[in-house]
């Protein structure tokens, strides 16, 4: 299955300003990147990312696509021109695992979500030809009301992995948590560790890391 | 299997002051303590509620145990007298359905987790018979390594469903957008809906519902 990837190049995860500047905000977010395609690629399928400028992914055998418009007009025009089943798998989830991603591509349905925290879609199978995005506000149940309006069936993945998008400092914990690929090394390099000192986890900086 | 769903009568989901005075977060608790009881029942299995004190609640069926200590201690005094696989799952899983709880009920391992966000342990199933809990701190990361020491084989469970324990106001949203039992009907008549105004979904309440 075609399997895409989005990614905004420049000034990635603002949300995450409060933790890190912009060049580690970055390499986080071109970290977690990698290990999406990785998982992708382990799961048995072929990955595109599809980047807002060209982009020099260090990975193997991943093409980038560019399309410089914003998410929702960028992977419409790829369901446009497609031929088959496609699937969009969003470039934060740094938890995903080749086993939660198998999970989602291999649910029968002409539309499959995995629903984020929030009302998001933080990933998608699309095998209906009419079916098109919106990824604006409360995503997933516009994608359930736009599936209904044409006639696709719907279905769904409960999966932890998946809902987890890593967009806010507290997400942090989670890939220190439950991932150990490239962006919870990245993360660790920076000299962020897990702090449970007050009872509730959260993240701490080292602050000699930082300089 | 025996399934323990502690609850803390008094006082309960202090982190939803913002959103909700102490009646409203006690009527809310309980709808999703409810909601847990009957998805475990659903489950085809035996719910008990552990709960701080003597509690009427609203559902079938469900006997209410009581001991006032605090979580860790309690649950680990059940399993102390335990005579076999002994499951604890968290009162505020609003979001947890039948299938999801099967899919934890049903899955192989000495000890079987669903992680909580956070580094949480929203669920788990314990069959081996030296483990005992602590729900300080990062419990996932402890659990895994008191299961360590005793030699118990630890699995996972992944589901967005069971990690999404319901905890602060932004958590109202999972209710709204995912769960449509008694804790979502509850926040519904207390005014609350989904907001998407801003491109970001939040809960909003209806000013006159409060009054």
């Amino acid at each position: 299955m075609q399997v895409v990837v989005p990614f905004a190049v420049e000034n990635p995860k603002t949300r995450l300003e409060p933790v890190l500047d912009p060049d580690e905000r970055s390499t986080v977010a071109r970290a977690m990147l990698a290990d999406v395609v990785t998982a992708v690629a382990d799961a048995g399928h072929e990955p595109t990312v599809l980047a807002t400028e060209p982009l020099d992914l260090a990975v193997d055998a991943a093409p980038v696509a560019i399309d410089d418009r914003p998410l929702t007009p960028a992977v419409n025009a790829r369901l446009d021109v497609a031929d088959g089943p496609v699937a969009i798998v969003m470039a934060d989830l740094a938890l995903a695992t080749p086993a939660a991603l198998a999970r989602l591509f291999s649910t029968d349905g002409d539309v499959v979500i995995a629903p984020g925290r929030g009302g998001g879609t933080n990933a998608l199978v699309v095998r209906h030809s009419e079916f098109r995005v919106d990824y604006h506000g409360a995503s997933y149940l516009d994608h359930r009301a736009i599936a209904r309006e044409i006639g696709a069936a719907v279905e769904t993945i409960d999966s932890f992995r998946l809902a987890t998008d890593i967009d806010e400092p507290a997400d942090l914990v989670e890939v220190l948590v439950h991932a150990d690929g490239r962006a919870a090394d990245a993360l660790r390099e920076l000299g962020f560790e897990l702090d449970a000192s007050d009872g509730r986890v959260d993240v701490a900086r080292v602050p000699a890391a930082r300089d």
